[in-house]
C-alpha cells in the first residue's frame, strides 16, 4: 500500500523507519522545512537531514540528529577562527549542507536536492521537503523578542516561554511538487507523532495540504503527547502556548477536521473518551519507539 | 625594518616564514588573489591560505598546502553525495572557507576577513589580499579552450599547454586598502620567488602597483627560476607562453622598471652578467629553500 506520511525530527523519522521496512509499504515522507535556517552560510536542513539519516541507517540514533560516528573538525575550526559555535554541526553533516546549498544557490530547487541527497545516501522511500520555498518559523516569547526557531531551539535550549509561534513566509510559499499528489493518491496518510505546532503545523498551513486531507478517507495521526506530556522536545508547552490541551485528546482537536484515525498511547486510555468525542476513531497501541523492532510495531498498527 | 613581500604559494609562503621570523623585521605580506575560486560553493583562496598557514606554523610542509593532520571527511561525504571533488580541501582548511564565504556573504571585505583569519590564527604578519575585488586567473590553451585557473592547475594538472594568461576583472579592480601604503612605508620591498606570470603578475597588474614600486628605491626580488627551471609549478612553461626566457635573466626582464636587487641562485651564476646588463644590482645566493633554516638564511640576505 502506498502510505504518506508528515514528519518532523527524530518522533517522526523513528516511525518513517518503521514504515519503510514493512514490505508491502512504499513510503513516501513530507517533512516540515520550516526549521530550516543559513547557519555559517549554509543552508541546514535538521527535519529533513534527520528524516533523511534515519532511513539511511546512518543517523546518530542516540544523540537525535547528525550523523553515526561523525568527527566535528570543521565546527572546531570555526569556533577557533572566533565564530560563535552554538550550532553544532558533523563534519559529514556539513558536507550535506555545503552541497545543498551550492546546489540551491545554482538553482536547482530544494526538492531535487533533497531527493537526490536520499538516494545518494541509498533511501528508498521518497523524501519530500514540504515546500521549495522559504518558510520560518519564528517564536515570539512573552517579552516580545522574536526568535529564528533554531536560536530558540538550540542557542536557547527551548528554554523561552513561548507567546506566539510565526510562519514566515507561509502565505506565499506552496508545496513543493508532488506533495499535494502523494498525499491525494496515497492509499493512507500518516501523520507522525511529531511536534503539531512546529513540525507538522508548517505542513497544515501550506496552501492547498489541510483541504487535500480533509478530501482523503484515510487519515491517521498519532499522539506525540502521552499522559500529558511531549516524548520529546516542547511539544506540551508549544500546545499550550496556542490554547490547545496538553493532552493527546488536545493534539486531537488540532487534527480533527481531515484525521479519520487518531492513534493514542495504550497507557494513555483515558483519552480515547474525548478523542472519539471529536468523531474519530480511536486506536490504542504501545506507541512509544524505543528501538527498531518498536517502531516497526508502531508501523505495521498503522499499516493494519 | 618594514619590508612589504608580494607572494604568491609555496616558494613565497617558505620566503615569508623566514622574513617573519627576523627579530628585526616588521613584514606585511601582499598575497596574490587572481587564483581564488569559489568551488563547492566556498570562497577558496589558495594563495592567500597558503600563506597564512605557513606563517601561522600549521601548514601542512609536505603537501604544500591545507592544514597539517587535516582530515578530509567533508570532501569525502561530497563524492559520496555524487560531486566531482577534484579539488580536496581538509576539513579545518574547508572550515576557513566556510567561514570566509560566510562573512565575505555578509559583506565584510575580503582584506577585513584575511587579517582576522590570520589573526585568529596567531600570525603577527600582516596578510593582505591584493585586492577586494574579484580577478581571475583564467588559462587560454592552444586549442582555444579557456580554463579557470584552478581547472587548469589542479583538475588538469598544469598539463594543458599555455598560449594566453589573462585576468578577467583586473581593469576595474584596485589593490586593497593597505596595499599602495605598505609599499610606499616599507624599508624595503620583497618579490618572492613565485610565479612571476600567475602569482606576481596579477598584483602587479592592479591599478597604481607598478608604479608605486617604480617609486620606492629598494626592491629586491628572488628568482624563482633556477638552471632554467621553476623550483616548483609551471613558471618555466608559463614564462616560454608570455614570451619571456626561462632564466633567472628572464624573470629579471620582467621585474626590471622596478627591482632595484635580483637574487640568484648560486649555482646560476651564469646568469648573473645578463641581469646586470639590465641595470640591475645582482645578489647571489643560495635560494634552495629546503628548510626553515634555508629560509631563515635566504631571508637575512634579503634583509640585510
Amino acid at each position: 500500500m502506498k502510505i504518506t506520511a508528515l514528519a518532523g525530527g527524530v518522533g517522526g523519522a523513528k516511525l518513517l523507519v518503521g514504515l519503510a521496512a514493512l514490505d508491502d509499504v512504499e513510503l513516501t515522507a513530507i517533512v516540515n522545512t520550516a526549521d530550516d535556517a543559513r547557519i555559517y552560510g549554509v543552508h541546514v536542513s535538521p527535519d529533513v537531514d534527520i528524516c533523511t539519516y534515519w532511513l539511511a541507517g546512518i543517523a546518530d540514533e542516540e544523540r537525535g540528529w547528525g550523523i553515526a560516528g561523525d568527527t566535528f573538525h570543521v565546527v572546531d575550526a570555526l569556533r577557533a577562527l572566533g565564530e560563535d559555535t552554538w550550532f553544532s554541526l558533523g563534519d559529514r553533516d556539513f558536507a550535506t549542507c555545503i552541497h545543498r546549498t551550492d546546489r540551491l544557490d545554482r538553482g536547482v530547487p530544494l526538492h531535487r536536492v533533497t531527493r537526490d541527497i536520499a538516494v545518494s545516501l541509498g533511501v528508498t522511500a521518497s523524501v519530500l521537503p514540504m515546500s521549495d520555498d522559504e518558510v520560518r518559523t519564528r517564536i515570539v516569547t512573552p517579552d516580545g523578542r522574536t526568535l529564528d526557531f533554531q536560536e530558540y531551539f538550540v542557542k536557547e535550549r527551548q528554554e523561552p516561554e513561548v507567546a506566539e509561534v510565526l510562519f514566515a513566509g507561509i502565505a506565499a510559499a506552496t508545496p513543493a511538487p508532488g506533495v499535494l499528489t502523494a498525499i491525494a493518491e496515497a492509499d493512507r496518510v500518516v501523520v507522525c507523532p511529531s511536534n503539531p505546532v512546529v513540525s507538522i503545523g508548517p505542513i497544515l498551513a501550506l496552501a492547498g495540504v489541510r483541504d487535500a486531507l480533509r478530501a482523503h478517507r484515510d487519515v491517521a495521526a498519532v499522539s506525540p503527547i502521552v499522559r500529558g506530556r511531549a516524548l520529546k522536545g516542547p511539544a506540551d508547552r508549544m500546545l499550550a502556548s496556542v490554547g490547545a490541551r496538553v493532552s493527546a485528546a488536545g493534539v486531537a482537536s488540532l487534527y480533527a477536521d481531515f484525521v479519520t484515525r487518531f492513534v493514542i498511547d495504550e497507557t494513555d486510555a483515558g483519552e480515547a473518551p474525548p478523542v472519539e468525542e471529536l468523531g474519530l476513531a480511536v486506536q490504542t497501541v504501545d506507541t512509544i519507539m524505543t528501538d527498531r523492532r518498536a517502531s516497526r510495531r508502531l508501523a505495521r498498527a498503522l499499516a493494519a
